[in-house]
């Protein structure tokens, strides 16, 4: 089973690499990238994309592309759908500045993955996972702003789980998890 | 001489009903929206929008967009092109936060004005001024992110001005002017 991710994030594709063989499915990558609205909602951001992707799809492909952001909810969701840019320019540093002194440090991390092949419609599938703003930032591994993401109950930050450990539980696992469930119906379906 | 100003900001509006009425440009509101693609480059969403609102343009009318953004040196540009998200969420008293204890406090507001008309293609023309983040908020007239904003050497806030005096040295009002000069020169031709 051949699918085409859509994105320029090698993080992304090989975390997705991880979590999509283990059902089977071959990923590959397409830089070439697509158009990204300004929205409040991850939702609309992917819905518009995966849109744009099945236009220019000439052939039998199955294709996705993921969207993510960090909610943090004292900063009213800030950065949300628009995290790319803002660890771009104010980084883990700005985060943690703006939340000094703040004492409602809870966060959640959204991912929305979109599919569509020619003979399907959209299907969008949404992962979230809660958790903290950390106090300063820990670990090597991921990427963004996964140092100051601490999940759940577990105290430690995404940043300190190895790749195999967040793969087995974050947004983008969840929201890949139920893409794969239903991608296997789909293709057996078609068989 | 008719122009159409597709934006739902009524502050955005007037303000360029203001600038405008001085060249007996007369500006109708139109409050449709049109898709903004998320970009480092004001340019670029403008130049996206405007064909958007080209495509739906069904009459002879002019139409016009603007997007503006607030580049702040010490922060890498942020919050730049996604000014507006970033004032509903995190608000003045993030940015502020932000620059706490940083030296560097120069920044500029850039301003894109897009025109289209079903005879002529999209024409940019940008406004940008130059000035420094306060160390508090002041004033309350304008709106966004003017009240932090010190232009130029005045020492006042865009906040600390009149619309009077805000229309005559703003970012918008170059923008607007260069637009307006184009659109005049325009009209004879069409004449």
């Amino acid at each position: 089973m051949n699918v085409v991710f859509v994105t320029g994030n090698r993080h992304k594709f090989h975390e997705a690499l991880h979590i999509l063989s283990a059902y089977g499915i071959h990923l590959h990558q397409d830089t070439k990238g697509y158009i990204e609205i300004q929205s409040d909602s991850i939702e609309e951001i992917v819905l518009f994309g995966i849109k744009e992707v099945m236009k220019r799809a000439r052939d039998k492909s199955a294709y996705i592309i993921e969207d993510a952001g960090l909610f943090i909810e004292a900063l009213d969701g800030f950065p949300g759908p628009y995290s790319s840019y803002v660890y771009r320019t104010i980084g883990n540093r700005g985060i943690l500045k703006l939340m000094e002194g703040v004492k409602n440090r809870r966060a959640k991390f959204v991912s929305c993955v979109g599919f569509c092949s020619k003979d399907s419609d959209p299907v969008l599938f949404k992962g979230e996972v809660y958790g903290n703003i950390s106090w300063f930032e820990r670990g090597s591994h991921g990427f963004g702003f996964d140092p100051i993401f601490e999940f759940g109950s577990t105290g430690k930050t995404f940043g300190e789980m190895t790749p195999d450990e967040k793969s087995a539980c974050s947004h983008r696992f969840i929201a890949l998890k139920k893409f794969a469930n239903f991608f296997m119906e789909y293709e057996k379906e078609r068989a």
